[in-house]
């Protein structure tokens, strides 16, 4: 029996205030994790509503030290369940001079919802809450279980995701489960995203002298700087092939379902470069070639790099340390342990023992398969609510190492789709640094979120 | 027939106190070109102390924007010249948290004469002055003529001394100049510097994006900072060799005379390690060929690096920019236009023509042949003076633009000697970047200059 949307949307249409209400009590109130700043008095928030929503809930602790993840669940008649996965945290408002009204004070112009979180990702926690209730009141019990887990760690990497993963699994079995992020394209497309690249995050420090020295001396005294350049330049070819053995073994070539989801994408190449400023990609790539390139190479980036004076003018120095740092995207089956091992033994080959090598991030790639049932299910009702082909990314460019530990301990089926409000339509004007983009569309982003949990419906 | 200081060091000993007090009215009085802090007020202090002196002064300009020149001269008896060349501006004090005394506030502890410029270069200056005193006091009219350049932005680079000398050739004329500098041995022995290598500064700079962008899309965007990397690696091998074609062309090789000089110095091996905090030289080089390097070896050095996220932990960033400054440090007859040419060839030859290339600093090396007449003299008087031989050395790892104008545009045998307090003996234990050692053994450092001027009592 197809899914029935109209009586829930009837209901979001008419409570829309309601759910304008739901996000700014959210956007409101603080939760920096990276400043513990607002977090104890956030994870309450967060439970009460979905308490108030139907859900059982509970906190999930690793350690008491950190941030607890709220978990709540809601049982529904049948045994189909899907997992939602959010997070309350938010990344720091600084530079607070950039902003046009203070970042937890949300503030509506021209339309739009701007405050730290309203996209990533209170945005997305408002609008499933909302449909969820527009659902519960229209249909009363619902047909499948929702379970939802809503961490608070996110935008500092989630250093306790894994362990969280590791210790509840049995509370984050299901289905399939929905991600953050993603929404439409520009034409209007439904997008999904399906995965994202593995990462290691890796420092590379040198010692030289004890301490910087005059460069009076450098025939003599040996050069942190010079080290760590020809080190750096040891691991890849002008041309940008990773040069460490075997760091390609593992790369399995994409199937014919991604390439040809690829194909489908449109043309974004005079956006992109006007985006990123730049004149032409790497070796002169456009087109599909390019899209292949961005979904399924590994990269070896320099994130960072630091040594001596770095002012205006002259200091005529031989500095004593000299810092990069790096990091490797990882497509499927690269193994971020199996490619550190691989570097250390490749630097050491070349004879550089004196670098130090630091692991700062690492995470495996996740990918769930077009093929995948939960895909194509939730393709099919993206497609019908839009009246449009859904665009599929395989493989994002980002990481997300909460993504690596649910798969690795759950081991479900999740993708990012529509509803998932996530990097929605107009406003990502800001740098990179700053994540937010200061803007919702509330009503349809609660209608696009209400279609999804139209797989419930699916189940009646 | 012999000189005979016997006369002069008794004025000075029993005009001890006048010498300290001339040093802490020098010391006492802010100069800070970088900061152009009291420079105006330290220019009319020094004339005054010349003028004082008996010398008749003028003020060199070559901009009413900068700090003029300080010129006297004191017309003697017969025509032998000589030129003094000392600055009175001091680099900055910061940090102050560092200082025991106020940097302006001149304060003797344990016998030491603490204040900011005490050693660079005002020390010098007191010295000078009281032995002239001393000198006039016992003998009356002097037996050779003294010119004296005291310039005010030595310590930013000697950025207008150039031009004053090219438009003050004629004052500038001597038959030898004294520079500033040097000192004695730990063991006594009369240090006597006879040059400086030459400097090519130069700030790479590669943009390749036009803003910082994520990390996830390093597959498509160009970098900045592997260009830069492959670009600094191209410079150099790994053993240390510049690669830039015809850098090493000008090189002259040392004379019998400079290696024999350097045979004589002590060997410091233990201690340059322990001052630099390093197990080893480059190569393992230790003794006379250690010496050798140092002296002799053009070198490409990395003075500083920055791209991108530099701090603690993760940024998935990939920088728009990076940027190094390289110093190479000439010896004769490199010429640092040719090097600057020479590079710029050499990247455009490797196809780095997005890197752009800036000069910060170019000066020629300077290099006094022992066997100048004037050396000679010099050597001969420092020898009788200390009751051992002097300690050559040929050519310093540092570089002074200043003294490669004044022998372009003058054309003077020069040197630095004892009596030049420079950096004398004890304390140098700050950090690099503070070329202030804060101690002045007053009366020794008097006689010591008083010896010098002693080469006036040869002309008697």
């Amino acid at each position: 029996m197809p899914p029935t949307p109209e009586l829930p949307i009837t209901y979001l249409n008419t409570h829309a205030d309601e759910a304008i209400e739901l996000l700014t009590q959210l956007c409101r109130q603080p939760s920096i994790a990276a400043q513990n700043n607002g977090i104890e008095a956030m994870t309450e928030l967060t439970e009460q509503l979905l308490s108030e929503s139907g859900f059982q809930t509970q906190r999930l602790y690793y350690t008491s030290k950190a941030p607890p993840a709220i978990y709540g669940e809601l049982r529904g008649r049948g045994p189909y369940t899907l997992l939602l996965y959010n997070h309350y945290d938010v990344q720091p408002a600084e530079p607070l001079d950039l902003w046009q009204s203070p970042p937890f004070e949300p503030t509506i112009r021209e339309g739009k919802f701007f405050a730290r979180g309203a996209v990533d990702n209170k945005g997305e926690i408002a609008a499933r809450l909302a449909a969820i209730r527009a659902l519960r009141a229209t249909y009363g019990e619902l047909p499948i279980t929702l379970r939802w887990i809503i961490e608070g760690e996110e935008e500092i990497g989630s250093p306790h995701f894994e362990e969280i993963a590791e210790k509840y699994t049995e509370l984050l079995q299901a289905d399939g489960c929905l991600w953050e992020g993603a929404g439409f394209t520009e034409e209007g497309h439904p997008a999904l995203n399906l995965g994202t690249k593995g990462l290691l995050y890796v420092q590379l420090d040198v010692q030289g002298v004890g301490i910087d020295a005059h460069s009076g001396k450098a025939p003599i005294l040996p050069s942190a700087a010079w080290r760590l350049v020809q080190a750096l330049a040891s691991l890849r070819t002008p041309a940008g092939q990773v040069r460490i053995p075997g760091f390609y073994a593992a790369v399995k070539a994409p199937t014919e379902a991604q390439l040809e989801a690829l194909m489908q994408q449109e043309n974004k190449d005079e956006q992109l470069k006007a985006a990123h400023q730049v004149e032409q990609f790497v070796d002169g790539l456009s087109g599909m070639a390019l899209r292949e390139r961005a979904a399924f190479a590994p990269t070896c980036n320099i994130a960072g790099l630091n040594s001596g004076y770095t002012g205006e003018g002259v200091k005529t120095v031989l500095p004593a340390r000299a810092m990069a740092k790096i990091d490797f995207r990882l497509v499927p089956e690269q193994d971020p342990h199996d490619i550190l091992e691989k570097l250390r033994s490749y630097l050491h080959a070349q004879g550089y023992d004196d670098i130090n090598v630091s692991v700062l991030g690492a995470a495996g790639p996740v990918v769930t398969p077009i093929e995948d049932p939960f895909v194509q299910k939730i393709q099919r009702i993206a497609e019908a609510f839009a009246d449009k082909p859904a665009r599929i990314t395989p493989l994002t460019g980002g990481s997300l190492p909460l993504l690596d530990a649910l798969q690795r301990h759950v081991g479900l089926p999740g993708l990012s789709a529509p509803g998932n409000v996530g990097y929605w339509g107009v406003g990502h004007t800001r740098p990179m640094n700053i994540f937010d983009c200061p803007t919702w569309n509330a009503p349809f982003a609660i209608t696009a979120t209400c279609s999804y949990l139209l797989i419930m419906l699916e189940h009646r």
